[in-house]
């Protein structure tokens, strides 16, 4: 809880809520903190071309395929202190009393920090591990711009990395036994159903797409009602329809579809004109890629119909495409079989949010540990896990840790 | 033609689009480059507390109550270039020629440039000129802030204007005998009719206020539909209620009415993230108070019905209130014979618009002369008046002025 507090307090501001937007100031510190704790707790550390940090704990076999736990540090706008650094400092704290105890291990133990897996700040979720699960082509990054104007693509030159580092970046599946992931649930069912602990079997993953209408920019005391082309009406109509279909479609039967408009700029965006021009981000999920696919095509069509029928345009613009992704049932299987001896009651659930264990698991075995979040509030400075679940959720990923290392799985 | 090119050239960027924000530096550089025009025209130049730019051509009684002439140089984001510079550089062209030509006037001439016509930095309109008509009151301009969170008021204060000097800012009515504007019609009416002038008989006037709904900020993947606060739904709903009853009470009979919501900010405003809280601008106008009145009343009920059904909260700000200012009955018969004589047709009408003759109205005889917009177009680059009828709107002003100055209305 001291080290989760620290990294807490980069980027705090009012209401104790916590920017650390990917590549900020702020998040570059709170990668720096981590490996001042890895150094600390006496890890060998890596740190990869676009930043991912890796502090390495040698077991009893040096060559062995090493097991991997860990998430992120970078944050949403206004965010809160648990989305991602619970499993990553979980991890360390796994790590450290691993080798304060002595408990003999086999295989090497890998903390993890994937950078950027939020897409708050590009529009591109699980960046870093992405990379390592060699999943992005750069013809991906082009469209990923920030809302001040800076593109992706700048930043990592910037940064000097260049496209040939992160093609590199793909780490050999052989030298990966497993990689597992503790994270704050993020919705509301653990604690509607009293459980401390989720085992997360699939994760839903988005359909993420941009739609712009274009009509005409007018004065807003002069133009008839009849004569306006309003990007912002029509984008009003958008909005609504995202999320009557989504309702349609958000039993668990249907797939539990959930869709959302979550960004939107307009222009000129000014009191006294009608909008000539207003861009949508829309997110679309469901554990079923059958019912997301349909969802996103039919919003695809519903944003054409009323452009046409306004006679303004409209332009759709892929920013991802995910499916999603099941976990690995033998890493299940032995979390389970933890729970099951020490007498914790857990929930077999999906995953909503995406996470950086969809990367992995292409790569590797991917499992997921999930602590009840307070009213399944997060992305938010309210998210909040009690000190005990995030304590219980390390001890389990330490036991699975243990065992996974030791064990012919 | 030069000197309005010369204004138009401050603040230019892509596609020809000027901007010229109100207090901005580019804002500033047109100020002084018309002090400067004003000082070789031999004008006596005066500028207030707040930048209103007055420049005086005496009359044979510099006594007499003065006839003023001009419009405002500041612009919306990504503006044309003719809404406002037509009429300041087309009053300086007239006093100019009377200059040069001799033409003896009576009263004096004073062509003026009014501070901060459009709203579109503060959501607050005619800022210049409802000053000199003493009609703005210190509380009227709290709730101003530009889309940077700087506030209106802090940035009088950072320009040394003071609250007292504001209330002093009041023109005298007794020194003024009229004051006339040349402005483009920023609606496609005069095109529609194939007619070179517009005489304005009244200004219809804005009712402008904010919604502010206030949901909850939540994860986008993790949120189930309908447990959902969304702020941006509750927004959309209201944006296409506004078109609806506006579409209800468009036509003449009706009052004309035209609404618009032209700005929006959500929160926090990103992909992954339910939006929280909306902000929208709403800007409703007619040449009848009462439709207008009841039009923006109904809006209010809406916002308020779509929160309740939501469960979500709903804040309403009043930004403004204007009712529909009547033009002088004198004037208008002045310019009408001044066209009837030289057989210009025009077409007597109402300006959809607000301008600072709606306020000047206030405090003198007040007259408006209109020159076409093609299709209509303005608050956009597009924006343009064929140079023949800058000149004879110029022209038609010039002799209004002369026979204001010389003739007992």
């Amino acid at each position: 809880m001291r080290d989760l507090n620290s990294i807490g307090r980069i980027g705090i501001g009012d209401h104790g809520a916590v920017t650390r937007l990917v590549f900020s100031i702020k998040e570059l510190r709170s990668r720096q903190l981590l490996i001042h704790l890895m150094r600390q707790a006496g890890l060998k550390i890596h740190i990869d071309a676009i930043g991912n940090i890796f502090g390495r704990f040698e077991g009893s076999d040096s060559r062995a395929p090493a097991v991997l736990a860990g998430s992120h540090l970078d944050t949403v706008i206004h965010g809160g202190k648990y989305d991602g650094p619970v499993g990553v400092i979980g991890a360390l704290e796994a790590v450290r009393t691993i080798g304060e105890n002595k408990i003999p291990v086999r295989a090497p133990l890998e903390v993890v920090c994937f950078v950027g897996e939020e897409s708050s700040r590009f529009g591109f979720s699980t960046l870093g591990s992405s990379l390592i699960a060699g999943e992005v082509h750069p013809k991906d990054l082009k469209n990923a711009v920030d809302p001040q104007g800076t593109k992706l693509a700048d930043v990592l030159s910037s940064l000097g990395i260049t496209q040939k580092q992160l093609r590199a970046l793909r780490r050999d599946p052989k030298s990966l036994k497993a990689y597992l992931e503790l994270h704050i649930e993020q919705g509301p069912i653990l604690e509607a159903k009293g459980k401390r602990i989720g085992l997360v079997t699939s994760i839903a993953a988005p359909s993420r797409f941009k739609v712009i209408f274009k009509g005409q920019a007018d004065h807003s005391g002069t133009t008839p009602m009849e004569m306006r082309k309003d990007a912002l009406v029509a984008s009003a109509q958008l909005i609504e329809y995202v999320e009557k279909v989504c309702r349609k479609y958000s039993t668990l039967d249907r797939g539990r579809v959930v869709g959302t408009v979550g960004a939107m700029k307009i222009e000129p965006g000014v009191i006294n004109a009608v909008p000539g021009r207003a861009e949508l981000s829309v997110d679309i999920r469901s554990t079923s890629a059958k019912s997301k696919d349909r969802v996103a095509r039919m919003v695809k069509v519903q944003a054409r119909a009323i452009a046409h029928k306004r006679t303004i345009a409209v332009e759709v613009l892929k920013i991802r495409e995910e499916n999603p992704v099941p976990l690995d049932k033998r890493l299940l299987r032995v979390t389970r079989e933890i729970c099951d001896g020490k007498g914790i009651d857990y929930e077999i659930m999906p995953s909503g949010a995406g996470h950086d264990a969809m990367q992995m698991a292409k790569i590797t075995l991917a499992g997921m540990i999930f602590v009840p979040s307070k009213r399944g509030i997060s992305h938010n400075p309210e998210e909040w896990t009690h000190p005990d679940d995030i304590a219980l959720g390390s001890q389990l990923l330490m036991e699975t840790m243990i065992r996974v290392a030791n064990e012919k799985l």
